[in-house]
Protein backbone atom coordinates (compact mmCIF):
# COMPACT_ATOMS: atom_id res chain seq x y z
CA UNK A 1 0.00 0.00 0.00
CA UNK A 2 1.09 3.53 -0.91
CA UNK A 3 -0.30 6.22 0.67
CA UNK A 4 -1.21 9.67 -0.75
CA UNK A 5 -1.68 12.96 1.42
CA UNK A 6 -3.42 15.68 -0.84
CA UNK A 7 -1.83 19.10 0.71
CA UNK A 8 -3.10 21.47 -1.89
CA UNK A 9 -1.52 21.72 -4.96
CA UNK A 10 1.04 18.75 -4.11
CA UNK A 11 1.03 15.59 -2.24
CA UNK A 12 3.08 13.47 -0.16
CA UNK A 13 3.58 9.96 -1.23
CA UNK A 14 4.98 7.03 1.28
CA UNK A 15 5.31 3.50 0.43
CA UNK A 16 7.88 1.12 0.70
CA UNK A 17 11.60 2.73 0.68
CA UNK A 18 10.07 5.61 -0.82
CA UNK A 19 8.89 9.14 0.31
CA UNK A 20 8.23 12.02 -2.32
CA UNK A 21 5.98 15.20 -3.35
CA UNK A 22 4.03 14.92 -6.42
CA UNK A 23 1.81 17.19 -7.97
CA UNK A 24 -2.31 17.03 -7.45
CA UNK A 25 -4.41 15.85 -9.98
CA UNK A 26 -7.93 15.72 -9.16
CA UNK A 27 -11.16 16.36 -11.83
CA UNK A 28 -13.42 19.79 -11.34
CA UNK A 29 -16.53 19.78 -12.22
CA UNK A 30 -17.66 22.88 -13.82
CA UNK A 31 -21.30 23.69 -13.84
CA UNK A 32 -23.40 26.44 -14.58
CA UNK A 33 -26.66 27.86 -12.77
CA UNK A 34 -26.18 24.19 -11.38
CA UNK A 35 -26.06 22.15 -14.72
CA UNK A 36 -22.80 19.95 -14.92
CA UNK A 37 -21.29 21.36 -18.23
CA UNK A 38 -17.52 19.85 -17.89
CA UNK A 39 -15.19 18.20 -15.75
CA UNK A 40 -11.32 18.44 -15.97
CA UNK A 41 -8.30 17.06 -14.46
CA UNK A 42 -6.57 20.05 -12.68
CA UNK A 43 -4.64 20.85 -10.32
CA UNK A 44 -6.39 22.19 -7.17
CA UNK A 45 -6.17 26.08 -6.37
CA UNK A 46 -7.59 29.19 -8.59
CA UNK A 47 -10.98 27.01 -9.56
CA UNK A 48 -13.04 30.19 -10.11
CA UNK A 49 -10.10 31.51 -12.50
CA UNK A 50 -9.98 28.02 -14.22
CA UNK A 51 -13.59 28.11 -14.71
CA UNK A 52 -14.10 31.29 -16.19
CA UNK A 53 -10.72 31.17 -18.63
CA UNK A 54 -11.96 27.58 -19.74
CA UNK A 55 -15.51 29.25 -20.82
CA UNK A 56 -14.17 32.08 -22.09
CA UNK A 57 -11.92 29.83 -24.60
CA UNK A 58 -15.31 28.26 -25.45
CA UNK A 59 -16.88 31.42 -26.31
CA UNK A 60 -19.41 30.91 -23.85
CA UNK A 61 -18.71 34.25 -21.63
CA UNK A 62 -17.48 37.38 -22.90
CA UNK A 63 -16.14 38.81 -19.46
CA UNK A 64 -15.92 37.71 -15.44
CA UNK A 65 -18.85 36.58 -13.86
CA UNK A 66 -19.31 35.16 -10.12
CA UNK A 67 -17.84 31.79 -9.68
CA UNK A 68 -17.71 29.78 -6.36
CA UNK A 69 -17.76 26.25 -5.01
CA UNK A 70 -21.55 25.55 -4.03
CA UNK A 71 -21.51 25.37 -0.36
CA UNK A 72 -23.09 21.54 0.10
CA UNK A 73 -20.03 20.20 -1.44
CA UNK A 74 -16.22 20.43 -0.78
CA UNK A 75 -13.52 20.89 -2.93
CA UNK A 76 -14.22 19.43 -6.90
CA UNK A 77 -16.76 21.35 -8.17
CA UNK A 78 -17.59 25.14 -9.26
CA UNK A 79 -20.57 26.72 -9.85
CA UNK A 80 -20.52 29.73 -12.68
CA UNK A 81 -23.19 31.93 -12.76
CA UNK A 82 -25.33 32.33 -16.10
CA UNK A 83 -26.41 32.38 -18.43
CA UNK A 84 -24.11 31.86 -21.51
CA UNK A 85 -23.57 33.12 -24.74
CA UNK A 86 -24.96 30.33 -26.40
CA UNK A 87 -26.44 26.86 -25.22
CA UNK A 88 -23.41 24.68 -25.31
CA UNK A 89 -24.20 21.65 -27.52
CA UNK A 90 -23.23 18.36 -26.64
CA UNK A 91 -20.26 18.64 -29.15
CA UNK A 92 -18.94 22.09 -28.56
CA UNK A 93 -19.43 21.69 -24.65
CA UNK A 94 -17.19 18.83 -24.04
CA UNK A 95 -14.79 20.22 -27.00
CA UNK A 96 -12.36 21.52 -24.02
CA UNK A 97 -12.73 20.25 -20.92
CA UNK A 98 -9.69 18.84 -20.50
CA UNK A 99 -8.14 19.11 -24.23
CA UNK A 100 -9.33 21.52 -26.55
CA UNK A 101 -10.78 19.76 -29.35
CA UNK A 102 -12.14 16.71 -27.81
CA UNK A 103 -15.96 16.32 -29.19
CA UNK A 104 -16.16 18.11 -31.90
CA UNK A 105 -18.12 16.90 -34.38
CA UNK A 106 -16.76 18.08 -37.68
CA UNK A 107 -12.91 18.54 -38.61
CA UNK A 108 -13.72 22.22 -39.54
CA UNK A 109 -15.23 23.18 -35.89
CA UNK A 110 -12.20 22.79 -34.27
CA UNK A 111 -11.34 26.28 -34.16
CA UNK A 112 -12.63 28.75 -32.33
CA UNK A 113 -13.06 32.31 -33.60
CA UNK A 114 -10.97 34.99 -32.09
CA UNK A 115 -10.93 38.46 -33.58
CA UNK A 116 -8.16 39.46 -35.90
CA UNK A 117 -4.89 40.94 -33.16
CA UNK A 118 -4.33 44.46 -33.45
CA UNK A 119 -0.38 45.03 -34.65
CA UNK A 120 2.63 45.23 -32.21
CA UNK A 121 3.77 44.97 -29.91
CA UNK A 122 7.13 45.01 -30.64
CA UNK A 123 9.84 43.17 -28.33
CA UNK A 124 13.51 42.14 -28.38
CA UNK A 125 14.61 38.97 -29.00
CA UNK A 126 16.70 38.72 -25.63
CA UNK A 127 13.69 39.45 -23.92
CA UNK A 128 11.28 36.66 -25.11
CA UNK A 129 14.29 33.86 -24.89
CA UNK A 130 14.78 35.36 -21.12
CA UNK A 131 10.78 35.10 -20.24
CA UNK A 132 10.78 31.33 -19.31
CA UNK A 133 13.55 31.97 -15.95
CA UNK A 134 11.34 34.58 -14.86
CA UNK A 135 8.52 31.61 -14.91
CA UNK A 136 8.17 31.52 -10.84
CA UNK A 137 6.53 27.81 -10.44
CA UNK A 138 6.22 26.89 -6.62
CA UNK A 139 4.88 23.22 -6.83
CA UNK A 140 7.05 22.82 -9.94
CA UNK A 141 10.00 22.72 -7.87
CA UNK A 142 8.50 20.99 -5.19
CA UNK A 143 7.18 18.18 -7.18
CA UNK A 144 8.44 18.18 -10.88
CA UNK A 145 5.22 17.78 -12.52
CA UNK A 146 3.64 20.90 -13.61
CA UNK A 147 3.16 23.01 -16.39
CA UNK A 148 3.41 26.77 -15.57
CA UNK A 149 1.59 29.81 -17.67
CA UNK A 150 2.56 33.11 -17.06
CA UNK A 151 1.51 36.85 -17.99
CA UNK A 152 3.98 39.74 -19.06
CA UNK A 153 3.91 43.03 -19.97
CA UNK A 154 5.64 44.46 -22.72
CA UNK A 155 8.58 45.13 -20.80
CA UNK A 156 8.90 41.34 -19.22
CA UNK A 157 7.22 41.82 -16.16
CA UNK A 158 5.65 39.22 -14.70
CA UNK A 159 1.80 40.06 -14.43
CA UNK A 160 0.19 36.59 -13.20
CA UNK A 161 1.57 33.03 -13.19
CA UNK A 162 -0.87 29.88 -12.66
CA UNK A 163 0.79 26.20 -11.99
CA UNK A 164 -1.27 23.51 -13.25
CA UNK A 165 -0.74 19.37 -14.21
CA UNK A 166 -2.59 20.25 -17.49
CA UNK A 167 -1.04 22.73 -19.52
CA UNK A 168 -4.51 23.93 -20.83
CA UNK A 169 -5.73 24.58 -17.54
CA UNK A 170 -2.68 26.95 -16.39
CA UNK A 171 -3.68 29.00 -19.57
CA UNK A 172 -7.11 29.18 -18.76
CA UNK A 173 -6.36 30.18 -14.80
CA UNK A 174 -4.47 32.89 -16.57
CA UNK A 175 -7.07 34.08 -18.31
CA UNK A 176 -9.45 33.74 -15.75
CA UNK A 177 -7.50 35.88 -13.87
CA UNK A 178 -7.14 38.71 -16.44
CA UNK A 179 -11.28 38.61 -17.10
CA UNK A 180 -11.76 39.29 -13.08
CA UNK A 181 -8.91 42.02 -13.67
CA UNK A 182 -10.73 43.38 -17.07
CA UNK A 183 -7.21 42.91 -18.80
CA UNK A 184 -8.88 41.17 -22.07
CA UNK A 185 -8.05 41.41 -24.68
CA UNK A 186 -4.98 40.43 -23.50
CA UNK A 187 -2.95 42.52 -26.06
CA UNK A 188 0.08 44.42 -25.87
CA UNK A 189 0.43 41.68 -22.62
CA UNK A 190 2.60 38.12 -23.86
CA UNK A 191 1.60 34.80 -22.93
CA UNK A 192 4.84 32.20 -21.99
CA UNK A 193 4.45 28.24 -20.83
CA UNK A 194 6.58 26.36 -19.58
CA UNK A 195 5.94 23.41 -22.48
CA UNK A 196 5.28 22.40 -26.07
CA UNK A 197 3.10 24.81 -27.57
CA UNK A 198 0.05 23.22 -29.11
CA UNK A 199 -3.44 24.10 -31.57
CA UNK A 200 -5.04 24.68 -28.31
CA UNK A 201 -3.17 26.48 -26.69
CA UNK A 202 -2.80 28.83 -30.20
CA UNK A 203 -6.48 28.99 -29.88
CA UNK A 204 -6.71 30.24 -26.17
CA UNK A 205 -4.23 32.61 -26.66
CA UNK A 206 -6.11 34.06 -29.89
CA UNK A 207 -9.26 34.17 -28.47
CA UNK A 208 -7.84 36.05 -25.10
CA UNK A 209 -6.30 38.45 -27.44
CA UNK A 210 -2.95 37.36 -26.36
CA UNK A 211 -0.46 39.06 -29.68
CA UNK A 212 2.39 36.64 -28.54
CA UNK A 213 2.96 33.37 -27.30
CA UNK A 214 6.26 32.13 -26.31
CA UNK A 215 7.02 28.65 -25.24
CA UNK A 216 9.77 26.67 -24.05
CA UNK A 217 9.31 23.57 -26.57
CA UNK A 218 8.62 22.36 -29.86
CA UNK A 219 5.30 23.96 -31.81
CA UNK A 220 3.20 21.78 -33.83
CA UNK A 221 2.29 21.74 -37.22
CA UNK A 222 -1.45 23.33 -36.56
CA UNK A 223 -0.46 25.52 -33.80
CA UNK A 224 2.14 27.43 -36.69
CA UNK A 225 -0.75 27.21 -38.99
CA UNK A 226 -3.14 28.53 -36.66
CA UNK A 227 -0.75 31.00 -35.42
CA UNK A 228 -0.03 32.43 -38.89
CA UNK A 229 -3.81 32.85 -39.78
CA UNK A 230 -4.87 34.63 -36.28
CA UNK A 231 -1.77 37.16 -37.11
CA UNK A 232 0.11 35.92 -33.47
CA UNK A 233 3.36 35.98 -33.05
CA UNK A 234 4.71 32.07 -32.17
CA UNK A 235 8.01 31.44 -30.25
CA UNK A 236 9.20 28.06 -29.80
CA UNK A 237 12.05 26.63 -27.88
CA UNK A 238 12.61 29.92 -26.04
CA UNK A 239 15.80 28.69 -23.97
CA UNK A 240 19.43 29.36 -23.50
CA UNK A 241 18.84 33.00 -24.66
CA UNK A 242 17.65 31.61 -27.69
CA UNK A 243 14.36 31.43 -29.41
CA UNK A 244 12.79 30.69 -32.53
CA UNK A 245 10.15 32.95 -34.33
CA UNK A 246 7.63 30.51 -36.52
CA UNK A 247 4.92 33.25 -37.19
CA UNK A 248 4.15 37.42 -37.38
CA UNK A 249 8.05 38.14 -36.74
CA UNK A 250 7.70 41.80 -37.32
CA UNK A 251 6.66 42.09 -33.40
CA UNK A 252 10.54 41.21 -32.79
CA UNK A 253 13.37 42.91 -33.45
CA UNK B 1 3.47 34.68 -44.54
CA UNK B 2 4.76 31.02 -42.96
CA UNK B 3 4.33 27.67 -45.14
CA UNK B 4 3.86 24.47 -43.38
CA UNK B 5 4.34 21.70 -45.37
CA UNK B 6 2.94 18.18 -44.06
CA UNK B 7 5.35 15.38 -44.83
CA UNK B 8 3.31 12.77 -43.40
CA UNK B 9 4.71 12.93 -39.07
CA UNK B 10 6.38 15.73 -39.21
CA UNK B 11 6.22 19.00 -41.37
CA UNK B 12 8.79 21.76 -42.84
CA UNK B 13 7.91 25.65 -42.33
CA UNK B 14 9.47 28.32 -43.81
CA UNK B 15 9.04 31.67 -42.58
CA UNK B 16 11.46 34.95 -43.03
CA UNK B 17 14.15 34.19 -41.56
CA UNK B 18 13.50 30.53 -40.25
CA UNK B 19 13.90 26.88 -41.67
CA UNK B 20 12.50 24.20 -38.96
CA UNK B 21 10.84 20.77 -39.04
CA UNK B 22 8.05 20.18 -36.45
CA UNK B 23 5.58 17.38 -35.50
CA UNK B 24 2.43 17.05 -37.66
CA UNK B 25 -0.79 17.95 -35.08
CA UNK B 26 -4.09 17.61 -37.18
CA UNK B 27 -7.55 16.06 -36.06
CA UNK B 28 -8.59 12.45 -36.47
CA UNK B 29 -11.94 11.89 -36.76
CA UNK B 30 -13.26 8.43 -35.31
CA UNK B 31 -16.79 6.88 -36.74
CA UNK B 32 -18.14 3.68 -35.63
CA UNK B 33 -20.17 2.01 -38.75
CA UNK B 34 -20.44 5.22 -39.96
CA UNK B 35 -21.63 7.39 -36.73
CA UNK B 36 -19.42 10.02 -35.66
CA UNK B 37 -17.49 9.12 -32.52
CA UNK B 38 -14.82 11.70 -31.38
CA UNK B 39 -12.31 14.04 -32.42
CA UNK B 40 -8.79 13.69 -31.32
CA UNK B 41 -5.58 15.83 -32.07
CA UNK B 42 -2.96 13.41 -33.33
CA UNK B 43 0.06 13.01 -35.73
CA UNK B 44 -0.59 11.35 -38.57
CA UNK B 45 0.48 7.40 -39.11
CA UNK B 46 -1.17 4.06 -37.26
CA UNK B 47 -4.50 5.75 -37.35
CA UNK B 48 -5.99 2.54 -36.78
CA UNK B 49 -4.18 1.51 -33.86
CA UNK B 50 -4.80 5.30 -32.26
CA UNK B 51 -8.45 4.34 -33.12
CA UNK B 52 -8.74 0.92 -31.70
CA UNK B 53 -6.66 1.49 -28.55
CA UNK B 54 -8.84 4.55 -27.85
CA UNK B 55 -11.92 2.35 -28.34
CA UNK B 56 -10.68 -0.51 -25.85
CA UNK B 57 -9.52 2.07 -23.21
CA UNK B 58 -13.11 3.25 -23.22
CA UNK B 59 -14.19 -0.33 -22.62
CA UNK B 60 -16.34 0.01 -25.76
CA UNK B 61 -14.45 -3.18 -27.58
CA UNK B 62 -12.91 -6.21 -26.49
CA UNK B 63 -10.87 -7.22 -29.12
CA UNK B 64 -9.48 -5.65 -32.93
CA UNK B 65 -11.90 -4.48 -35.35
CA UNK B 66 -11.38 -3.91 -38.52
CA UNK B 67 -10.50 -0.39 -39.32
CA UNK B 68 -9.92 1.80 -42.35
CA UNK B 69 -9.88 5.03 -44.12
CA UNK B 70 -12.86 5.98 -45.64
CA UNK B 71 -12.48 5.79 -49.48
CA UNK B 72 -14.36 9.47 -50.02
CA UNK B 73 -12.38 10.85 -47.30
CA UNK B 74 -8.83 11.61 -47.28
CA UNK B 75 -6.50 11.68 -44.19
CA UNK B 76 -8.16 12.70 -41.23
CA UNK B 77 -10.81 10.45 -40.39
CA UNK B 78 -11.08 6.72 -39.43
CA UNK B 79 -14.01 4.10 -40.11
CA UNK B 80 -14.11 0.80 -37.40
CA UNK B 81 -16.43 -1.92 -38.03
CA UNK B 82 -18.97 -1.68 -34.97
CA UNK B 83 -21.06 -2.87 -32.84
CA UNK B 84 -20.09 -1.52 -29.83
CA UNK B 85 -19.82 -3.66 -26.46
CA UNK B 86 -22.33 -0.68 -25.54
CA UNK B 87 -24.07 2.60 -26.35
CA UNK B 88 -21.56 4.95 -26.00
CA UNK B 89 -23.43 7.89 -24.11
CA UNK B 90 -22.38 11.70 -24.67
CA UNK B 91 -20.53 11.83 -21.80
CA UNK B 92 -18.65 8.76 -21.30
CA UNK B 93 -18.73 8.98 -25.13
CA UNK B 94 -16.48 12.06 -25.18
CA UNK B 95 -14.67 10.75 -22.27
CA UNK B 96 -11.02 10.22 -23.46
CA UNK B 97 -10.91 11.40 -27.40
CA UNK B 98 -7.97 13.87 -26.17
CA UNK B 99 -7.32 13.69 -23.13
CA UNK B 100 -9.10 10.71 -21.05
CA UNK B 101 -11.40 12.61 -18.83
CA UNK B 102 -13.11 15.24 -19.95
CA UNK B 103 -16.87 15.01 -20.37
CA UNK B 104 -17.43 12.43 -17.90
CA UNK B 105 -20.55 13.74 -16.10
CA UNK B 106 -20.01 12.08 -12.80
CA UNK B 107 -16.68 12.76 -10.51
CA UNK B 108 -17.09 9.12 -9.42
CA UNK B 109 -17.35 8.09 -13.12
CA UNK B 110 -13.80 8.58 -13.89
CA UNK B 111 -12.44 5.81 -13.99
CA UNK B 112 -12.96 2.98 -16.20
CA UNK B 113 -13.13 -0.48 -15.16
CA UNK B 114 -10.22 -2.40 -15.39
CA UNK B 115 -9.48 -6.25 -14.63
CA UNK B 116 -7.24 -7.12 -11.67
CA UNK B 117 -3.44 -7.40 -12.83
CA UNK B 118 -1.97 -10.86 -11.86
CA UNK B 119 1.61 -10.80 -9.76
CA UNK B 120 4.71 -10.33 -11.63
CA UNK B 121 6.85 -10.47 -13.64
CA UNK B 122 9.71 -9.28 -11.24
CA UNK B 123 11.85 -6.73 -13.48
CA UNK B 124 15.28 -5.62 -11.80
CA UNK B 125 15.06 -1.76 -11.22
CA UNK B 126 18.43 -1.08 -13.10
CA UNK B 127 16.61 -2.21 -16.46
CA UNK B 128 13.44 -0.53 -15.82
CA UNK B 129 15.62 2.62 -15.13
CA UNK B 130 17.00 1.50 -18.64
CA UNK B 131 14.03 1.65 -20.61
CA UNK B 132 13.47 4.81 -21.81
CA UNK B 133 16.88 5.08 -23.51
CA UNK B 134 15.38 2.55 -25.34
CA UNK B 135 12.18 4.26 -26.89
CA UNK B 136 13.71 4.97 -30.56
CA UNK B 137 11.75 7.71 -31.33
CA UNK B 138 12.86 9.07 -35.33
CA UNK B 139 10.22 12.15 -35.38
CA UNK B 140 11.32 13.09 -32.32
CA UNK B 141 14.81 13.66 -32.94
CA UNK B 142 13.68 15.45 -36.50
CA UNK B 143 11.31 17.80 -34.01
CA UNK B 144 11.58 17.76 -30.55
CA UNK B 145 8.10 17.19 -30.67
CA UNK B 146 6.73 14.25 -29.81
CA UNK B 147 5.77 11.74 -26.60
CA UNK B 148 6.35 8.54 -27.44
CA UNK B 149 4.95 5.52 -25.54
CA UNK B 150 7.40 1.81 -26.00
CA UNK B 151 5.88 -1.91 -24.96
CA UNK B 152 8.86 -4.30 -23.35
CA UNK B 153 8.80 -7.90 -22.70
CA UNK B 154 9.97 -8.20 -19.31
CA UNK B 155 13.62 -8.85 -21.00
CA UNK B 156 13.79 -5.29 -21.82
CA UNK B 157 13.17 -6.23 -25.74
CA UNK B 158 11.15 -3.47 -27.01
CA UNK B 159 8.39 -5.14 -29.09
CA UNK B 160 6.86 -1.91 -30.54
CA UNK B 161 7.09 1.80 -29.81
CA UNK B 162 4.59 4.36 -31.30
CA UNK B 163 5.05 8.34 -31.26
CA UNK B 164 2.64 11.80 -31.01
CA UNK B 165 1.69 15.13 -30.09
CA UNK B 166 -0.61 13.65 -27.50
CA UNK B 167 0.31 11.39 -24.73
CA UNK B 168 -2.66 9.44 -24.60
CA UNK B 169 -2.60 8.87 -28.49
CA UNK B 170 0.95 7.18 -28.64
CA UNK B 171 -0.56 4.89 -25.52
CA UNK B 172 -3.77 4.07 -27.54
CA UNK B 173 -1.59 3.40 -30.80
CA UNK B 174 0.82 0.76 -28.91
CA UNK B 175 -2.42 -0.59 -27.35
CA UNK B 176 -4.14 -0.78 -30.55
CA UNK B 177 -0.78 -2.72 -32.38
CA UNK B 178 -1.44 -5.17 -29.38
CA UNK B 179 -4.66 -5.83 -29.59
CA UNK B 180 -4.17 -6.73 -33.93
CA UNK B 181 -1.05 -9.14 -32.38
CA UNK B 182 -3.53 -10.23 -29.76
CA UNK B 183 -0.97 -9.71 -26.90
CA UNK B 184 -3.84 -7.66 -24.82
CA UNK B 185 -4.15 -8.25 -21.81
CA UNK B 186 -0.32 -7.16 -22.01
CA UNK B 187 0.97 -8.95 -18.96
CA UNK B 188 3.74 -10.05 -18.55
CA UNK B 189 4.86 -6.96 -20.34
CA UNK B 190 6.22 -3.79 -19.62
CA UNK B 191 4.85 -0.01 -20.50
CA UNK B 192 7.04 2.81 -20.94
CA UNK B 193 6.27 6.80 -21.57
CA UNK B 194 8.76 9.48 -22.64
CA UNK B 195 6.83 12.48 -20.10
CA UNK B 196 4.70 12.44 -16.76
CA UNK B 197 2.54 9.85 -15.66
CA UNK B 198 -1.19 11.18 -15.42
CA UNK B 199 -3.81 9.22 -14.11
CA UNK B 200 -5.17 8.89 -17.81
CA UNK B 201 -2.09 7.07 -18.68
CA UNK B 202 -2.28 4.69 -15.53
CA UNK B 203 -6.36 4.10 -16.25
CA UNK B 204 -5.25 3.19 -19.96
CA UNK B 205 -1.90 0.84 -19.02
CA UNK B 206 -4.58 -0.67 -16.12
CA UNK B 207 -7.26 -1.15 -18.84
CA UNK B 208 -4.98 -2.78 -21.47
CA UNK B 209 -3.49 -5.20 -18.28
CA UNK B 210 -0.01 -3.98 -18.42
CA UNK B 211 1.69 -4.85 -14.79
CA UNK B 212 4.20 -2.09 -14.86
CA UNK B 213 3.86 1.44 -16.44
CA UNK B 214 7.75 3.64 -16.25
CA UNK B 215 7.80 7.16 -17.20
CA UNK B 216 10.32 9.78 -17.94
CA UNK B 217 9.00 12.09 -15.62
CA UNK B 218 6.73 12.78 -12.33
CA UNK B 219 3.45 10.91 -11.49
CA UNK B 220 0.49 12.77 -10.48
CA UNK B 221 -1.12 12.18 -6.76
CA UNK B 222 -4.14 10.85 -8.49
CA UNK B 223 -1.89 8.39 -10.84
CA UNK B 224 -0.15 6.98 -8.14
CA UNK B 225 -3.93 6.39 -6.35
CA UNK B 226 -5.07 4.94 -9.11
CA UNK B 227 -1.85 2.42 -9.93
CA UNK B 228 -2.28 1.50 -6.28
CA UNK B 229 -5.84 0.90 -6.31
CA UNK B 230 -5.40 -1.45 -9.53
CA UNK B 231 -2.21 -3.40 -8.18
CA UNK B 232 0.21 -1.48 -11.35
CA UNK B 233 3.89 -0.86 -10.36
CA UNK B 234 4.43 2.79 -11.23
CA UNK B 235 7.66 4.22 -12.16
CA UNK B 236 8.87 7.67 -12.40
CA UNK B 237 12.20 9.96 -12.97
CA UNK B 238 13.37 6.75 -15.05
CA UNK B 239 16.28 8.44 -15.99
CA UNK B 240 20.33 8.96 -15.63
CA UNK B 241 20.06 4.83 -14.19
CA UNK B 242 17.80 5.74 -11.65
CA UNK B 243 13.91 5.39 -10.68
CA UNK B 244 11.07 5.50 -8.03
CA UNK B 245 8.90 3.24 -7.44
CA UNK B 246 5.85 4.59 -6.33
CA UNK B 247 3.67 1.79 -6.22
CA UNK B 248 3.71 -2.16 -5.61
CA UNK B 249 7.43 -2.45 -5.06
CA UNK B 250 7.03 -6.48 -5.30
CA UNK B 251 7.48 -6.28 -9.36
CA UNK B 252 11.37 -4.38 -8.73
CA UNK B 253 13.91 -6.21 -7.67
Amino acid sequence: MTEVRLRGAYATVRGPGLEDEVAVEEPLEIRVDGAPLAVTMRTPGHDEELALGFLYGEGLIDGPRAAAPPADLAGNTIEVAGPLLRAPDARSFFTSSSCGVCGKGALEEVAVHAEPLADGPVLERALLAALPDRLRQPTFARTGGLHATGLFDPAGELLCVREDVGRHNAMDKVVGWALRERRVPLHPAVLCVSGRLSFELVQKAAVAGAPVLVGVGAPTSLAVTLADDRGLTLCGFARGGRVNVYTRPDRVS
